[in-house]
């Protein structure tokens, strides 16, 4: 197994990728009036790194009730923060406000080709790195990396399998891939927060052209999937970064004696109560 | 800052390189006869592993209060286990009567050149793939880390210098550094437990020759270097391999334009509770 850690990456996650990607493409009369995005997870300290590092002006809007430790890290990439309601309407009410107020552009968290083209070079440097590769493994929430994961290893080498990792607890991607539409994730109740996202047009077209398989893994799965990560691999993980791995170890009498990549997706999770505990230990 | 990430090795820390050089260079005969020695933490599991790979048996005498998990992974990798009373006469009794009954080896966990020889390789990959360095800089225990640094620093480029990191709270061998007089470890009160240990005769000699300064920190400066290697680096690292980084932080002022190499020996810390508590909250 090949795993591309991601949890290495700016910001922790791969989703820095795909915001660096877009912010790049914009022209530099959108530049000059800055980007939006609505979101409270890794998408907006992504947005908000890569918009700094290319001078360009980043809002993000979080519901209110977003922990202060995510809201102070994405202001301290220098971008500035609106607060709304804490229902998806607000969100998107807010955002539109100061679309049309501020010419600001939407930089969507997945779907979107600049960001789907820019998710896939960590899977061309995996393969690049240690191509070939008979599987590519990743997780899919939203679908942002599956479908740029899919689109990067079936250019490279067309036979490589891609197969993406879901939560049991949020398998709206398995159903939509295996019925051929889109299902909203209703009621997601899964530890990986990052696969809560339903598919989009876009994501999904490209993840029914591309993609082999999904297999779906129980909690349980996904927390042993973890362990392995931290103990034995001494990775800092977050619980939809080891769900590619999780998935993985599901199927692994099929994938005996292949060369498996597994895109680990990232690392950001709170540790202050374990550092707390450590402290009271000593 | 160049990192060398000693928590990936074998066993989850540097101490496989100086068991598997130490068994190696055995002759036939005392391979024959096997080896032993007295651990419960990462000497002892790299031991075993050590002696597994190279097909010589291998006898632990470890405290009959070990955790169940240290016995049940040093068990792991093949070796046997006798236990002994919970103080340190038992300990090396136990050990003299192994040795007296079966004519095993004794590898001692530092003081022996064949231990620092294989410490001092990981200073090696780290100068062979990034040096030049201007500083080196490494815990100290017993001391086979910190001299097998020294000797392996000083060798590729005798102005590098070599410096020690150690906890206040067990500040034995910086005292023994500074007086030139080998002090015992009196009830070291450290979360870094792989560094409650005092010098040997052998790595207080050769520290004594190689290495320019020993660095002494506080429980939160190893408690703070710990949290930026898992929060912002994603690396699972024990406290005892953060305090080469704590102490780095320390004297940042004077490493300033530098080309640092930080060892980070080992990460095998005890995930359990944190883990049980994952699956509580999720």
């Amino acid at each position: 197994m090949f795993f591309k850690c991601e949890n290495f990456q700016r910001v922790g996650a791969f989703k820095f990728r795909g915001a660096l990607n877009t912010v790049s493409l914009l022209s530099d009369e959108e530049k000059s009036r800055g980007v939006v995005t609505h979101s409270s997870g890794n998408h907006a300290q992504a947005l908000s790194l890569a918009a700094s590092m290319l001078g360009v002006k980043a809002t993000i809007v979080m519901p209110k009730n977003s922990p202060t430790v995510k809201v102070n890290a994405t202001r301290g990439y220098g971008s500035e923060i609106v607060f709304c309601e804490n229902n998806p309407e607000s969100r998107v009410e807010t955002c539109t406000k100061l679309i049309d107020e501020y010419g600001y552009t939407l930089v969507h968290p997945y779907n979107d080709e600049r960001i789907i083209a820019g998710a896939g070079t960590a899977a061309l440097e995996l393969l690049t790195d240690y191509g070939p590769l008979d599987v590519v493994m990743a997780p899919v929430g939203g679908g942002g990396l599956l479908s740029g994961t899919s689109v990067a290893t079936k250019g490279i080498s067309s036979l490589t399998k891609v197969i993406g990792g879901e939560p049991e607890n949020a398998d709206d991607a398995f159903r939509s891939f295996r019925d051929g539409v889109i299902y909203p994730s209703i009621r997601p109740n899964t530890i990986a927060d990052g696969l809560r996202t339903n598919l989009g047009d876009i994501t999904f077209s490209v993840i029914r052209a591309n993609v082999d398989r999904i297999v779906t893994v129980s909690e349980e799965e996904i927390l042993s999937a973890m362990k392995i990560l931290w103990e034995r691999m001494k990775l800092v993980v977050e619980p939809s970064g080891a769900v590619s791995l999780a998935a993985a170890i599901k199927i692994k009498n099929e994938l005996k004696g292949l060369r498996v990549g597994i895109i680990i997706s990232g690392g950001n999770v709170d540790l202050e109560k374990f550092f707390a505990e450590f402290e009271v230990a000593q």
